[in-house]
């Protein structure tokens, strides 16, 4: 058994030497392994799209995540267990809801706010060492999930909207999921989406970003398949669909915030 | 037995990954806890509030800890055994002290300057993994403290002085201790020093800050609590009194900086 | 035995917890160091030079290094064993060659770019997930090396030039080989060639930057050594000569790039 753990806490502080304290004072000989730390501060989405794009990387475990805008107000704190066996610990915002959809859904799920395994005096603002990562601890260890809250109905839990795809026309209307530092912008389109649209590898296309000014792009497999300042649209390492610039930044040129429309047009 | 390490060393060069290495190579079984590297650079009473307030949640061990401005320098290094059965490792220069404290007191002390356990040739700058990790990591393997180094007596130990909170009639007069990247300021008050200064959960109280001008505040249990804007004293995640703005700078609002005096006044 | 990894993928994104995680899937008993991931993006002579310079300090394992300016493109993919018994993954662009060097030379090396043990679907952007992590943990867990791959002759690996110090006169000529986020610049210059050159500790020198601009220094031993804005010439942790300014920057002042000749000239 592994325990996982994603926040927004970033690496300058102690908040997560703290978690992992907290951990191995409770579970000293299960491995931790630090997903990451550097979500955006409060971007319960973009959380969530890592924690599932990188499931099928990880080994099966307890996966704690903490990004918590809510933290201190009456949002629920949950643990669940999914079709495929693995644990999910969390406040019941959305962020976990990515992740267990794709591990088979939910099929036990309990609300540990109140759990026993939780360090009292539990702070206002800091309940990943207080709430989440005790009962992860717990859990990883070999607790039942039961022991770990009280029962809560799986379809009580709060899930995420994603934006979907649509053609109009000749056009596949795309939605910005997230956006990294370099700029790059990943897409509401898998591969599975591209079948039928005319977008294919190796060909030319038409992107329209949300200023309406259009740009000229090549659908290739890699930055290295087109010259600097070239605009491409290509497969991510998740298989997502993304719009960068060789050594350039797509979001400035073409405008790109969070869930800003792009129409992709074969040419 | 566990290490932990804190240090200002960041986490952009080799120095974290070669101190683990050194412990790996003395020490390959003893799981070894990244407390934070991201005291501020240099910033030795910041390092020791960190080890102070996060002792309660970290598992007995051997505690290293490198915030070393005078390296080089004639400045000890140390190793100690506090009434608690903990060890702390580090530079003579008070930044265990807070810790050891908090610990129940130093019981046995050596000095490691020229510790049979260090690796030479010392380096005149990187006594982290010339000093003091291979020390750690001879503790951690269970050596004894006294053959790490020179007897010591426990009171020749550098201390530090934190500012104390007084009475001015009305008010409470309190210190920066420490700031955060987001403006929040703890003060040198706890929960228990609270008593009798009319200063109460959901009341109203005046700040006075160095420059002099007075802003209206609410003492609250979160950043939830009061409005965007609105500056807020609350109990932070280790309940130190701490003043905040909700998505807003207190430092800079403020003008706070390290020890800048803190008037709070009950209305 | 141990795993290793040094990438330039910095700590921001999933890359890294990926990493590890698909690393814990395939080798779970196996411990993982992480020696930096800070190396400046597709620095390949910046990591190759972290990889050589903190070998002493590391334990003998499995060495996976990734600073990969060209993947997606047709560079080998390779996994190696040096005289000493080490082993060594990752692209085949230099980056492994000084470290390979110092660890006696190659004795067997294995083109992995299409190893049974890589990850499908390959992407094209993150062969450290799919390749290189998938290969090391295979080979920490006892597997032959002669299985990760097609049999590979050294002498075909690529290598890297560095930059040699020569003699002018008096002077002696240096290159900047990296330079850190302070604005220390390390020279390619060992304890060893300073023999006979007339630079020696606690001496005094000039230096001359590309600029052409004289600058007096000092050869000391660590900052301490001299005042606040004195420049200085000193044997870093990993004993290479440096340039620094005591509470300055150094780059910045003698405008110093990489490769930037410095002259030292004794007086």
């Amino acid at each position: 058994m592994i325990l996982t753990l994603l926040t927004d806490y970033g690496r300058d502080d102690d908040f997560v030497g703290v978690c992992h304290a907290v951990i191995a004072g409770i579970a000293p000989d299960i491995p931790v392994l630090d997903l990451t730390h550097g979500v955006a501060r409060h971007d319960v989405r973009g959380g969530a799209l890592i924690l599932r794009n990188t499931l099928p990387y990880v080994p099966p475990g307890v996966h704690v995540a903490v990004v918590d805008p809510q933290v201190g107000t009456e949002r629920r704190a949950v643990a669940l267990r999914t079709e495929d066996g693995r644990m999910f610990v969390g406040p019941d915002n959305g962020l976990l809801s990515l992740a267990w959809e794709k591990a088979g859904g939910v099929v036990e799920a309990v609300d540990v706010t109140r759990s026993p395994h939780r360090l009292e005096p539990v702070s206002a603002t800091f309940h990943g060492r207080d709430v989440f990562c005790p009962v992860g601890a717990h859990l990883a260890r070999g607790e039942d999930l039961a022991e770990a809250g009280e029962p809560l109905d799986p379809d009580a839990l709060e899930t995420l909207e994603l934006p979907e795809p649509r053609r109009e026309g000749e056009s596949l209307v795309t939605h910005v999921l997230s956006l990294d530092r370099y700029g790059n912008a990943a897409l509401n389109v898998s591969h599975e989406d591209l079948a039928g649209t005319g977008i294919t590898l190796g060909g030319q296309v038409e992107l329209r970003g949300p200023a309406g000014e259009r740009f000229h792009a090549v659908v290739a497999q890699t930055f290295a398949d087109v010259r600097p300042g070239d605009i491409l649209v290509y497969e991510d390492s998740y298989r997502a669909l993304s719009v960068a610039i060789n050594r350039g930044d797509a979001a400035a040129t073409l405008k790109l915030g969070p869930d800003a429309e792009v129409w992709i047009t074969p040419r």
